[in-house]
C-alpha cells in the first residue's frame, strides 16, 4: 500500500512506497538513502499481479510519450503472457494521429482505438498523455469521465501544478499515480527495443502515488514503470516531479544546451575556425565525446581526459560559466515553483492558433553546416574541445546544484540533470541536429527550450566568455568543490543499476528508431486539444 | 474631482478626469476622442492652487526617476514663486545615495533630506520612487506611515499589480495618484532643462487618479505631471499604465531594440561587412536616422526616404519580421497581464544578493566596435539601412498592434511604443551604447530588457531572416495595412502638442546631462531595500 503525503506548494518530499508485488531496494546515494524498484524483462512476470483487476488500459493521446508507452506496455504484457488486458488508444475523432496509431496496430476493429471519452469511461487504468496544455483545458471533463475506483496515470506532474493554480483537487474516488520516464518518448521506445537484446536497457523513471483509493495504487504505478521499460524506478511526488522536470528541460537538458551550442559556434567562427570546425568543436563535441564520457565515467572524467593545457582551459571556462549559468537556473526554478512557467505554457497553447511554434533549425548553422559535418563524421575524430567541455559541465553542475538546494533527492537530480541529457537527449541532437532533440519532446519542453535557450546564450556570452577573455582570476576553491562534489558518487550508483547501452538512433539518412511510433522528423506546431 | 472606477484585473479603461485648476482639452486620435492636459512653463503659475494644502512633498528613493522628478519639481515651484512648499528626499539611513542627493542641494540642514519613514510621516504628498522590488517588499509599512488625508504619488502602476497578486487594497483614507513620465529619469531631467529655453520641451506623462479621498486628487496628479515637465499629460489607470509600461519596455523600447541590434550586427558581419560598417548599419542606423525620421515624420516616412531598391528590401524585411516580433510581444503582454512578469521581477530582486545584474555591454560589439564608430561619427553620414529599417519598424508596429488589440488608448500606445523609443531612449544608446540606455532605467525595465532581448534576437534570426534569405513571397496586403494604419495619424497629433526638441545628451567624452542627478555611466546591480 502506498503512503500518501499531503503536498504543500513548496515542499519537496521523497516517499518510501510499499507494494505487495515488487521488491523495494535501499540504495545509498552519496550518503543519503533512497528506495528504488528495479525493472528489466525478468520482472514482467509480476505484471499480472500488479495490474490485478485491470482489464482495459486506455492510453489517451499520441504525442511524444504515448506511442512509446502504449507499444512498450502492449509488448511487455504479451511477453508476460497476459492475454486479457487490452491496451487501447484514445484519440479525438478525426485526429490525424489515428493513421499512425493504426499503423502501430491499434485499431477500431480490435477494440484498441477509440474516441477519447469513450476510451476513458471504459478503462480501469487511464494513462493521460495528451499535451500539458490540453490537459489544462480539459481536465474537468476528462476526470469526470472516469469510472469510480479507476486509476489515473500521469507521466508528468504538470496537471497538479495547473490544478494548484486553479485551487482545485482530484476527485477522491480514483487512484492518481505517476510514471515519468526520464527521457522523451522516442528514446523510451528505442531503448525498450534495444532492451529486448540487453535485459535492463531502458530509460529510468520516477513514480509516485498521489492518491490511493483502492489500496493498490503503488503496485500499479511501479508495474507501469517497469512495463514501459524502466531499468529502475525511484519514488517522488507529483510536485517534486513537475518542478524538477519542467526545470531540467529548460536548463541543461534542452534549453541551455541549445543556447550554448549557438553561442559557442559563433564564438569559434569569430575566432577564425572554419564553420565546420566550429560545429565540430561545439555541437559535435557536446553530443559526442562529452556525452559519452559523462555517461560512462561521470563529469570529472571529462576534465581528466584533457592534457595539461586543456585542463587549464577547462578550469577557466568552468569557473567563469558556473555562476552565470546558475543565475538563469535559479530564475527558472523560481518561475517553475511559483507557477509562472505553467501559466506561461497554458497561455502559449492558447495562442497556438495564431502563433504556432516556429522552426529552430533553419538557420545557417543547423541547416547548412550541421548536415555537412555529420555526413563526413568519423566518431573517433570528434574533438574534445576543453573550452566547450568547461562551459557544458559547468552548466550541468549549475542545473544539479539548484535542484539539490531545493531539496530534490539524488535519484531525481541525477536523472533530470545528467542521465537524461547524455543518454536520452543529446544522442538525438547528435543524430540530426537540435530540432530532432528538442521537437521530439513535449510541447511544454519545446516551449521552454525556445524560451530559455537564448537566455543561456546571452548570459554566457555577456559574462562567462567576457571573464575568460579578460583573463579574470579563477576561483580555485570553486573548482576543487566541483571535483569532490558528492553528485559524482550518486551518478556512479545510478550507472551501476542498469547495463551500459548506448541509444541507437538513425542519422540524417537512416530510419533506425525514426518514423511512425518512433521519432519524428517533421514536428507539429499546433497542439490539437485532445490528441 | 476625479472619477474613480473600480478596476478589474483584465480591464483597460481610460477616464475623463476633471480638475478645478487645469483646463482639459479634447483631442481626436485617429477618430477616437481622448482628453489631455497641456503643460509648459506658462502653466506653473497654477501649481500653488493645484497643490493647495500641501506643505511638504516627500520624494522617496534615488533611482532612475527620483533625482529628475525632485529637481524638476523644486525648480518649477521656485519658478511659480512658491516658497512655503518643501521638496524633501527620503532615503534609508546610510544610503550611498545621500551624497548624491546632497550634491543636488537636498540636505538635512535645510530639512530637505531625511530618513524614509520620517519623511513619509511628515509629508502631505509622498512620491514613492523606490524600486518596484522594494515597493513590493515594503508597501505595508510605507502605506501605514502616511498621514490620513495625504496623497500617495506613484510613477508606475507596478505596486497595484503586486497588491492584486497579494489580494489586498490601498487604505481608504489617502489619495492614490499616478504621474508616469514616458521616459527614463535622466531624460525627464535633461528635457526639462532644455525646456527652460524652449517652452514645452519635456517628456509626456500619463496620469491617473486611483483613489480620491480629499476631492483634490486630480488637481494634484495633473499639477505633479506639469511640474515635472510634461508637455502634455493624458489620463490612464494604474492598471492600464503598468500593463503598457512593463510591456513596452520589454518590447521595442528596450528589450526588442537590444536583441535586434545584436542580431543585425552579427548578420551584417556574416555578410562580410566590416565590423564598423555592421555597427553603423545596425545600431547607429536605428538610433540615428530611423529614430530621427520617426520622431519628426512618423514611421511610413522611413520607408518613403528609401530609393526603389531600398523600398523593396524594407518591404521584405518588414513583412518577414512583423509576425515573429508580434509573437514575442503577445507572449510578453500575456505574461504582464497575468501577473507573471511582476512575480518574476519580485523574485529576481529576492535573488539580487546572490545574483546581482550583470553588465550587458562588455562584449566585443559594444565594448570595442561601438566606441570606435562613435568617435569617428559624422551624423549626416550614418546609413539608413533598409533591412534594419524594415525590421525595426515592423517590431515597433508589432508593439503598437498588441497594445491596440488589448484596448489601450492611442495616447498610451504612441507614447509607450514610439515616442518614448525615439525621443527618450534611443538617443541614450546613440550617445554611449546599449547599457547607457537600458541601465539608466528602472530595475524592472533593466530586468525585463535582459529577459526579452534574447527572445527577439532568436525569433528574428530563426524566422524573419530565414524567410528573407529563402525569398519567401511577401504579403502585399500586410504592407498596405502598415502604410494606412491609423496609428500614424495619432502619432501626428501627439507631435503637434509639443515643440520638436531633440534631447541633447553627452556622448562618450562629454558630461552633458551626465553625472550626479543626471544619467549614470556606472550602474547599480543590487537594489537596496529602501533607497
Amino acid at each position: 500500500m502506498g503512503k500518501v503525503l499531503r503536498q504543500q506548494r513548496c515542499a519537496v518530499a521523497v516517499l518510501e512506497f510499499d507494494t505487495k508485488v515488487f521488491k523495494k531496494e535501499r540504495v545509498d546515494f552519496a550518503g543519503k538513502p533512497e528506495f528504488i524498484y528495479r525493472g528489466g524483462r525478468d520482472k514482467y512476470n509480476l505484471l499480472p499481479e500488479a495490474f490485478e483487476g485491470i482489464k482495459k488500459i486506455g492510453v489517451v493521446g499520441w504525442g511524444s510519450q504515448a506511442p512509446a508507452q502504449a507499444q512498450n506496455l502492449r509488448e511487455s504484457l504479451e511477453e508476460a503472457g497476459v492475454t486479457d488486458v487490452k491496451v487501447s488508444i484514445g484519440l479525438r475523432k478525426g485526429s490525424p494521429s489515428e493513421t499512425e496509431a493504426r499503423a502501430c496496430g491499434f485499431t477500431e476493429e480490435a477494440g484498441t482505438l477509440g474516441e477519447v471519452f469513450d476510451v476513458i469511461s471504459e478503462s480501469d487504468f487511464v494513462i493521460l498523455l495528451i499535451s500539458d496544455g490540453a490537459q489544462a483545458k480539459l481536465y474537468p471533463r476528462l476526470l469526470a469521465a472516469m469510472k469510480p475506483g479507476a486509476t489515473l496515470g500521469l507521466s508528468h506532474g504538470f496537471l497538479l501544478g495547473v490544478m494548484q493554480n486553479d485551487g482545485v483537487d482530484f476527485r477522491k474516488d480514483i487512484n492518481v499515480v505517476l510514471n515519468a520516464p526520464k527521457g522523451m518518448g522516442p528514446s523510451v521506445r528505442r531503448l525498450y527495443q534495444q532492451g529486448k537484446l540487453v535485459n535492463g536497457a531502458g530509460i529510468n523513471a520516477s513514480f509516485a502515488v498521489h492518491q490511493d483509493a483502492t489500496g493498490t495504487a503503488a503496485d500499479i504505478a511501479v508495474g507501469w514503470a517497469i512495463a514501459v521499460g524502466a531499468p529502475f524506478a525511484f519514488g517522488t511526488t507529483l510536485e517534486s516531479e513537475y518542478k524538477s522536470d519542467i526545470y531540467g528541460e529548460r536548463c541543461i537538458l534542452l534549453g541551455a544546451v541549445h543556447g550554448m551550442a549557438e553561442g559557442l559556434f559563433r564564438r569559434f567562427v569569430r575566432q577564425d575556425m572554419s564553420e565546420e570546425d566550429a560545429f565540430k568543436n561545439s555541437v559535435e563535441c557536446i553530443t559526442g565525446p562529452i556525452s559519452r564520457i559523462i555517461s560512462t565515467q561521470g563529469m570529472p572524467a571529462v576534465y581528466e581526459a584533457l592534457d595539461a593545457q586543456g585542463k587549464e582551459i577547462f578550469k577557466q571556462a568552468y569557473s567563469a560559466s558556473l555562476k552565470p549559468a546558475r543565475d538563469i537556473c535559479e530564475e527558472i526554478y523560481d518561475d517553475v515553483a511559483s507557477g509562472n512557467e505553467i501559466r506561461s505554457v497554458v497561455q502559449a497553447v492558447e495562442r497556438f492558433d495564431r502563433y504556432p511554434m516556429g522552426k529552430i533549425d533553419q538557420t545557417y548553422m543547423w541547416k547548412e553546416v550541421g548536415p555537412k559535418v555529420r555526413a563526413k563524421r568519423v566518431e573517433s575524430e570528434i574533438p574534445l574541445n576543453p573550452f566547450t567541455a568547461g562551459v557544458y559541465v559547468a552548466t550541468m553542475m549549475a542545473t544539479v546544484e539548484v535542484l539539490r538546494d531545493h531539496g530534490h533527492p539524488y535519484s531525481e537530480i541525477c536523472n533530470e540533470s545528467i542521465i537524461e541529457a547524455v543518454d536520452s537527449l543529446n544522442p538525438y541532437m547528435h543524430a540530426r541536429g537540435v530540432a530532432f532533440m528538442v521537437d521530439n519532446c513535449s510541447y511544454t519542453a519545446r516551449l521552454g527550450s525556445r524560451k530559455w535557450a537564448p537566455r543561456f546564450d546571452y548570459i554566457l556570452e555577456q559574462q562567462a566568455y567576457v571573464a575568460v577573455d579578460n583573463k579574470e582570476p579563477l576561483d580555485a576553491e570553486l573548482f576543487q568543490k566541483f571535483l569532490s562534489d558528492p553528485v559524482h558518487q550518486a551518478l556512479g550508483v545510478c550507472s551501476e543499476m542498469r547495463p551500459p547501452v548506448d541509444i541507437s538512433v538513425g542519422g540524417d539518412d537512416s530510419d533506425e528508431g525514426v518514423g511512425v511510433g518512433g521519432a519524428r522528423t517533421e514536428f507539429r506546431s499546433i497542439a490539437t486539444v485532445a490528441a
